[in-house]
C-alpha cells in the first residue's frame, strides 16, 4: 500500500512540514528508518533522530519541535505516539480478514457457524460446534465436539481446542497453543501412577488473547477459568481448575499451578511460577523468574523463589552479591574477639 | 446424560439418604455446585457444605454425616473419594471412544494399523508404521517412517512423531508434543557451528503419558528413553540420550538436559532443570524451580538453583530473608570492637 | 542398511584389526553397543570398553591401541570422533531427502517454489510466498502469505510461518515451532489492556536452525532478527524486535524479552530469562536457568537471577549454603561482646 504524507496527515489531524506528496510506503522504527517509511519520534531522548532519520515522513509530537525546516517531511500532531497508534491500528484494519469456508476443511453435520465467519482448509470441527459470527479459524485447526467459540475470534493455525471447551467474544488464540488438554492428575498405587479422568473443561471470558504454544488445561471437574481481558504470551502453563480473573497480564514461559486463584489487573512476569492451591489478590506485580509459593495479598510486589517482598529481596540480594566480604568482617571480627580473650 | 440417585447408588455400592429419583445431568467441583449436578464431599474441612451445597446429589464418606436429613439427596459411602473417581472413570469410558479411518487421513501402502483403530481426518501415517490394535490416532497427527505404536494409546491432534520413534502400548500423548525432534548437537568451527547428526530415535514404554507441547529429542546415536508409568506434564523438554526410569512424575515446564539418567519413583516439580550427564536415583524429590547440576542419591529431597537439601535451603533462605538484620548485626558488633579497641 | 568393515574403513581411512567383513546394521554408543551395531572410543576414559564391548566393528583412535589383537574388529584411525562424525554425516546422507509436491497440499496461486522443493500433503501456502530450490517442506506447515524461505530448507510437520516472514538458506525449524506470532504489546486503558498491532515481520538468516516448540514474535514494526548461523533448541521464546546475532547457541526453555539486542558467538544456557531492552555483547556465557536484567560486556560469564559474575555468584552460594554456621558465628560474637560490656 501506498500513502502521501498528506493522506497520513488527514488520519490523525497532523499539521505537515515539508512535501505534503511524499510517499510512503512502509513503516519503520526510528533507529532503522529508510528512505520511503514512515517513522514516528514521541520522547525527547529520540529528538536527535528528527534531523538525521533517513526516512521520508516523519510524525513528531510538537513539543519537541524547534525550527520551521527539516531534511523529512515532518507531520506534527500532539502525542506522536497516539498518532502512531491509530495509523497502526487504521493500517491493520485496510489489510482486510479472511471469509469464506476453504475447501478442504472438515465440519460434523450437528455443527454450526454464524456470518461471515472464515474456516482454513484442513481444520477439523466436530459434533455440536458452535462459531459465532465475523470469526476466524485458519487453517490446522482441531475443534473438539460441543466446544463452543463466540463472534470475531481469531484462531491462529494449529491451535486445538479439546471437547467442551468455551471461548468468549473477541478472543485472539496464537498458533498451536493447546486448550483444554488433560489436567496432570494421578493417583499413585504400588503399581503405578492410576489416571484420574480429566472431566471438566477450559472457559475463555472476551477479550482473551493467548500466545503461541500454550497449554491451557481443562479442569479436572468444573472449569478452568480465564477472565475477560485477560493476556497471556506464549509457552504458558496454565494446570487444572485454576481461576484467573480479568485484565491481567501474564508474560512468557509462567507457569500457574494447579486450582490457584488469581484475582484482577495483576502483572505476572516471565517464567515466573505459582505453586497450586493458593490465591493471588489484585494489582499485584511478581518479577520475572519469581516462585510464588503462599496466597499475595492486594498490591504486593513479589520477588525471589521463594518470593518475598520485591525491596526486600533486592536489598537482601545486595548483600548476597557482598557475601564473601560479609564473611572475611566476620572472620575479622572473630579475630579481634580472640586478641581480646588473649589479652585477657 | 442423565442418571437417577439411585443409578449412581448402584454403580459404588451406596446408600441414598433422600429422593432416589433425584436427577443429575452434569458433574462440579463443591465449591461452585449447581442444581441437577453431583458432587462429592470426603474431607472433614468441606463437610460445612452438606447442607448449603446447591447441587442435587452429594456422595459423601459415612463418617461426616451425623444427621436423618439433608436438603440435597445424599448418598452413603464409605470413601467418597474413592466413589467419585469409579464414577468418573465410568462416565469417560461411557462417552465412548472412536474408530475407524476417516477420509482424509493419508497412509503410506507400506504401513499397517490393528483392529478396531481410529485415524483422524488429515493425518499422515508414512512408510513402514505399524499401529498396535484399539489405538485412537486424533486429526492432524504426522507419524514419520518406520515409527511404532503399540496397543490402546491415544495420539491427539497435532503429535508429531519423526522417524524411527516407538511408542509404547497404553499410552496417551497430547496436542502438539513433539517425539524424536534432533537433539541439540553441534560442533563450534571457526566458520560457525557444525551440525552432528542425530540418527537415534525416541522409546516410550508402557502407560507413558505426556501432556501438550513437549518436546521429547531423539538420541544422537541410540534412544532417548521414557520408562514404563512414566508421567510427563506439559511444555517439558527432555534432551537427547535421556533414560529416565519407571513411575515417575515430572510437572509442567520442567527440562532434562542431554545425557542425564533418572531412576524410578522420582518427582520433579516445575519449571525444574536438570543439567546433562549427571544421575538422579529412586524415590528424589525435587522442588519446583530448582537446578540440579550434580548427581542425587536415593530418596533425596532437593531445592534451590543450584539444588541442596530441600530443608538446608529453606533454612539458609530464612537468614537470606533476614540478611538485613544481620548485616546491621555485623555493623554493631564492628562498632563494639572498634569502641574496646579505642578505649584499650 | 548394511555394510561391512572394510566398506566402512574405506570410508575415512582406517586401517582394520580384525575381520574386515564383519557386517554392521546399526550404531549405538559404546556404552550399550550390541552384536551386529558399530561404535567408536575417541577417549582414554572409554578405553576399558575395547576389549568389552559387544559389538561388531569398532572405531578406535590409534593413540588407545597398545595390542594387536581384539575380540571384535577394530578400524583405527587418527580422531575416531570425527572419523565417527563423518560417517554419520554420509549415512544422514545417504539416507535420501523428499521431494515432490504431495497431494493435498495447498498452493496459493501466486506462490512460486524452486527446482527440487517438497512439499508435504496438508501443508498451506498462501499468497506471494516464495520457496527456494533444494527446500523440504514437511506436511500441516502453515506459511502465511508474502513469505520468503531461501534455498536448502528442511521445514518439518506443523511449523507456522505468519504473514511477511522471511527465512534464510539453509535453515531447518523443527516442529510446531511458531514464527512469526504477534509480540506481547497492550496498551493499559481504564477499561482493559488495548492490543498494540504488531505490524513487523521476523527475519531468520542463514544456516539457523530452530528446534521444536519455539515462539519468535514478529517485531512491533520493524523485525525480530535471528543471525547468521545461530542455533536455537526447543521451547523458546523470542521477543518482538530482538535482535540476535550470528553464531550463538541458546539451550533449551531459555526466553529473550522484547528490543533485547544480542551480539555473537554468545552461549545462553537452558531456563535462562534475558529481559527486556538491554544489550548482550559476543562471546558472553549465560548459566542455565539465570536471569540477566542489565547489559553485559564481551566475555562476561554470568550466573544468578539476578544474574552477577558466574565466579562471585558461586563463591556467594557457598556461604549462602553455610549460613546458618555463619549466623552461628555471629551470635556467638554477640555473645562474647556482650560478656566483654558485662565485665567492664
Amino acid at each position: 500500500m501506498e500513502f502521501t504524507a498528506s493522506q497520513i496527515a488527514a488520519f490523525i489531524d497532523g499539521k505537515i512540514i515539508g512535501d505534503e506528496n511524499a510517499i510512503i510506503t512502509g513503516v519503520s522504527p526510528i533507529e532503522s528508518c529508510e528512505p520511503g517509511h514512515l517513522s514516528f519520534i514521541a520522547q525527547e531522548r529520540f529528538s536527535g533522530f528528527i534531523k538525521s532519520a533517513k526516512c521520508s515522513v516523519l510524525i513528531v509530537s510538537e513539543r519537541l519541535l524547534t525550527e520551521t525546516n527539516y531534511p523529512v517531511t515532518i507531520i506534527a500532531v500532539e502525542d506522536a505516539y497516539l498518532s502512531f497508534q491509530v495509523l497502526m491500528n487504521l493500517y491493520k484494519e485496510m489489510q482486510g480478514r479472511r471469509s469464506g469456508i476453504e475447501q478442504g476443511a472438515v465440519f460434523h453435520e450437528t455443527s454450526s457457524v454464524g456470518e461471515n465467519v472464515y474456516v482454513g482448509a484442513f481444520t477439523c470441527v466436530s459434533e455440536n460446534v458452535k462459531i459465532g459470527d465475523e470469526s476466524q479459524i485458519y487453517p490446522h485447526v482441531y475443534i473438539g465436539k460441543n466446544v463452543k467459540i463466540g463472534k470475531n475470534c481469531i484462531i491462529y493455525s494449529g491451535v486445538r481446542i479439546y471437547d467442551y471447551c468455551v471461548v468468549g467474544d473477541d478472543c485472539v488464540i496464537h498458533s498451536n497453543t493447546v486448550i483444554g488438554s488433560d489436567g496432570f492428575g494421578f493417583q499413585p498405587t504400588k503399581d503405578g501412577y492410576q489416571k484420574i479422568p480429566q472431566l471438566g473443561n477450559v472457559v475463555l471470558g472476551d477479550h482473551v488473547e493467548i500466545g503461541s504454544n500454550c497449554s491451557i488445561d481443562r479442569g479436572t471437574i468444573g472449569s478452568t477459568i480465564i477472565g475477560k481481558g485477560t493476556k497471556i504470551d506464549n509457552l504458558i502453563q496454565i494446570a487444572h481448575n485454576v481461576k484467573i480473573g480479568e485484565n491481567n497480564v501474564i508474560a512468557a514461559q509462567a507457569g500457574i499451578a494447579g486450582s490457584t486463584i488469581i484475582g484482577d489487573w495483576n502483572q505476572i512476569g516471565g517464567q515466573v511460577g505459582v505453586v497450586g492451591h493458593i490465591q493471588i489478590g489484585n494489582q499485584v506485580k511478581i518479577q520475572a523468574q519469581s516462585g510464588v509459593n503462599s496466597s499475595a495479598k492486594d498490591g504486593e510486589v513479589l520477588y525471589g523463589s521463594p518470593a518475598i517482598n520485591a525491596s526486600e529481596y533486592r536489598r537482601n540480594y545486595v548483600h548476597f552479591r557482598n557475601f564473601t566480604e560479609i564473611v572475611k568482617r566476620i572472620s575479622k571480627l572473630e579475630e579481634n574477639s580472640k586478641n581480646i580473650d588473649d589479652r585477657e
